[in-house]
């Protein structure tokens, strides 16, 4: 299974592809689309939804992982983070693939194993678990970190279909 | 010249499409896209872009035109609402088309004459212009509007570069 993590934002949207083998995480990509500040927001929409829309033409991955925000500074950069979610979720969603969506803490629970682990700690620990030669860029370690969030909840969510089949057989 | 007019919402966007012969505006379309407040945002984002590229496929208009949001109740409703704009925008980009954005001011100002005008005064003066039965969906309305807006504008923007040409020509 290929999972592709993004990271959105009016600026830079970070990406990361990784796929699970059994229970390994391997890394196949990560990277970050960068928009013209100078440009119109129809134009950087286009620009984030086309750049997405590419490497999931490239990779071809399953499904599609996206952090859910619930806070912003202000009503102005919320408005542009949503316009960036917005246009990141549809390219996923018009390539036919399942959007998944996880909080900040679900995301630093599955990767560090705590809700409340700093924001290197979790930059650490994806640097570590997909056997990175460095630290990636900001946004794509945390859109790799959003895609090892979901290959962990599938393996849970596995799990538990797999437990509930065994009990129904058991009763 | 056939213009889209939006008006993105989370809950419901309106749509409103016109078509501009010489100095008359005509209406062809209006209409509102609900999406399903228990199904996730991701689906609800799908509804929206499909629902949209579905009117540009039957109606195939040349430009799109977006009132351009500066304020929200808050954070929450902002990020919502970013989405939804997001998607909407999107729709008119994959299909080629021009998005252009107008504040309220704008369209209030080329509707009605008048910036600060009432909500119902540009739902009224939306029906006598286009000749409409009764006064639209409150947000179809308001997608006709920004629709008026841009055909006004172009108009506008049309006869600045033929004086502009004029002003050379007389140089």
């Amino acid at each position: 299974m290929k999972i592709l993590g993004i990271d959105p934002g009016s600026r830079i949207t970070g990406y990361g592809v990784i796929s699970k083998e059994g229970n390994r995480l391997i890394h196949v990509d990560n990277g970050a689309i960068f928009t013209d500040k100078a440009k119109d927001f129809p134009a950087r929409l286009e620009r984030i939804y086309r750049g997405l829309a590419e490497i999931i033409e490239t990779y071809r991955p399953d499904a599609v992982a996206v952090e859910n925000i619930f806070f912003s500074n202000n009503v102005q950069s919320a408005l542009k983070l949503g316009q960036a979610r917005g246009a990141a979720i549809v390219a996923g969603v018009i390539a036919g693939l399942p959007v998944f969506e996880y909080t900040a803490l679900q995301v630093k629970q599955a990767v560090v194993g705590n809700g409340k682990a700093a924001k290197q700690q979790v930059q650490q620990m994806i640097k570590v678990l997909l056997n990175l030669p460095e630290i990636a860029q900001e946004d794509a370690s945390d859109a790799l970190a959003v895609a090892v969030c979901h290959a962990n909840s599938s393996v849970l969510s596995g799990m538990l279909k797999i437990m509930d089949k065994v009990g129904k057989t058991n009763a």
